[in-house]
């Protein structure tokens, strides 16, 4: 049986897109059970497709507000639905915590309850974006950490190394963000990453593809893609940004004049079929990786389907055991990470 | 009249391509004149469409290719096609010169024969993207400089403003790309710009918007974008790997099985006024911003109407004067971008 802890209140729907998810995630799952954190009044009439028997209510008294400064979130409201949710990791009682909070205050609340690993000097936000080869590849850091030196670029590496194999991928591949394929390109950090790289690749701690560049997050060309958290906050919502104006092209040009609105009548099953494979509600969910505990966090704006898989990427990254694996290859790296190339 | 120095051999299709796209430049635009910079054997048989009385062949005896290190291009091949189309413009023979060879080797030849302007550090590229406003977004810098400092950005910010205003627009907006909208997100270069941009906006040298996020790239929110060359590279490129992503998504989806092939035929007239709408092609022709001469960069992959479009960028810079805009625009701003904020 594994334990979730969901922030009942968080993400811009609150209760009503998360128990929804709650619901329909608990059916899915048999082996799964649920702490649902929120405001008692808020959680007093759940919805009949709950299984109420693996369902407890774990009351907090506040919320935090998606644009709550991160120091109102941890210093003010200590008894948010957020912090409850992480307090379950901490004590044991859940494995894994999931939020559709404010990413900078989840980031704040979890690192200060939970603590980073040892040999880890900053957690990262980890997701997964759609490749053309109809698998996922896997992005950190996504926007906690706005400056990396090489060594915090070498613990997302092997942090994303895990999360990707728990996944059952073996040796999944990295790739280092640059501006071009050679070694000699990039700033003096990017190059520095690539020696360290290659040298936890030569120590068998991860699979090192090499540079690659931004066309090849959406060719599949590597499993994993590392990044600053500046380039790939920047990159994840210039993606979406991109994706939603071609959406809406389609949408436009399909209802254009009469003789559009046929085509698109003609067109509809070819265009459903085409929506559902660039749904980016299907990789809802991103893991905070680094910490003494699981957590995940899922899109402010995302809708009962999409909280369902941000739950599911949290039940399996906690079936896996994420923790220790991540904590595994990090202690058999350690001394690497630790020696910066002159 | 305008005379464009054009590296006839730049590119991954060569002559076959530039000189199309140049026969269809020159119907287009009476006022016009061509120097056809390249190998003589490879330009003795310039299409009958090209108005011979408005040409020149300019005999290159070398070709830098895609491939070629910097170094290669500016010191052994001193009599390249590249570097000839630069030189008419530093002899004043041309206004302009066009290039779809490598990025690298045109950026290094272009300053080293054409040298920066007065109150320029780095030279950066800037190119257009399309946007959900039917417009498109400026942005800068694409590549050239991996590691900026906001002094940097500053004067970016000012190129970008005279090449946008050069077009017509009046004030155009300019937004420095970050991973939030508040002042207080970014890394330390990215706040310390954010100063100079505002103060540069008080003093009336550009019309400053604030930070904007990943996706306004694409919104449209300003005119133009201001990021270092890695993130600008890297957003660039990742926009072009998902919009071939989604357009292969779409014509997968579009042959699948006979129904879809027949929803296909019906579609047809919608799905290519979509595929007009975002064609990349449209967008080509990036601006070498900063130099004592104007220089544009094709995409190498371009093909004769792409490439005619980078002509016809060209041709519209010179013919509005960039060059004398953004000499007088970093000469009334540079006061400024000498005083760095404590």
């Amino acid at each position: 049986m594994i334990t979730l802890a969901v922030d009942c209140m968080g993400g811009d729907h609150g209760p009503a897109v998360t128990l929804a998810a709650c619901a329909a995630f608990l059916t899915r799952n048999p082996q799964a059970r649920l702490l649902l954190v929120g405001q008692p009044q808020a959680l007093a009439r759940l919805p009949a497709a709950l299984d109420a028997s693996r369902c407890t209510v774990v009351p907090a008294t506040e919320v935090v507000a998606m644009d709550d400064p991160v120091e109102v979130a941890l210093r003010r409201k200590r008894d948010s639905s957020m912090r409850v949710a992480i307090a379950q990791v901490k004590s044991g009682a859940a494995q894994v915590a999931v939020s559709a909070g404010n990413t900078g205050a989840l980031m704040a609340i979890a690192r200060y309850l939970l603590k980073t690993l040892d040999g880890i000097d900053r957690p990262a936000i980890a997701s997964q974006m759609p490749n053309a080869k109809g698998t996922a590849t896997t992005v950190l850091d996504l926007g906690a950490n706005v400056d990396c030196s090489a060594e915090h670029l070498l613990q997302f590496a092997l942090m994303g190394t895990s999360l990707v194999a728990a996944s059952g991928k073996v040796a999944p591949t990295v790739g280092l963000l640059n501006i071009g394929e050679e070694v000699i390109k990039g700033n003096e950090v990017i190059k520095q990453a690539g020696v360290l790289l290659r040298r936890a690749a030569e120590h068998g701690d991860l699979n090192f593809y090499g540079n690659v560049e931004g066309n090849d997050l959406f060719k599949g060309t590597v499993d994993i893609v590392v990044c600053d958290g500046f380039v790939g906050n920047v990159v994840l919502k210039a993606s979406e940004g991109l994706a939603s104006m071609i959406g809406g092209f389609v949408r436009e040009e399909f209802s254009r004049t009469w003789y559009s609105q046929l085509a698109a009548a003609v067109a509809w099953p070819v265009l459903s079929s085409f929506k559902n494979r660039v749904d980016h509600r299907r990789y809802n969910g991103a893991a905070l990786l680094g910490l003494r505990g699981l957590v995940f966090k899922s899109h402010g704006s995302a809708d009962a389907f999409a909280f369902e898989q941000a739950l599911q990427r949290a039940f399996e990254a906690a079936d896996k055991q994420l923790l220790q694996r991540v904590q595994e290859r990090i202690a058999a790296a350690a001394p690497l990470a630790l020696s910066v190339p002159e």
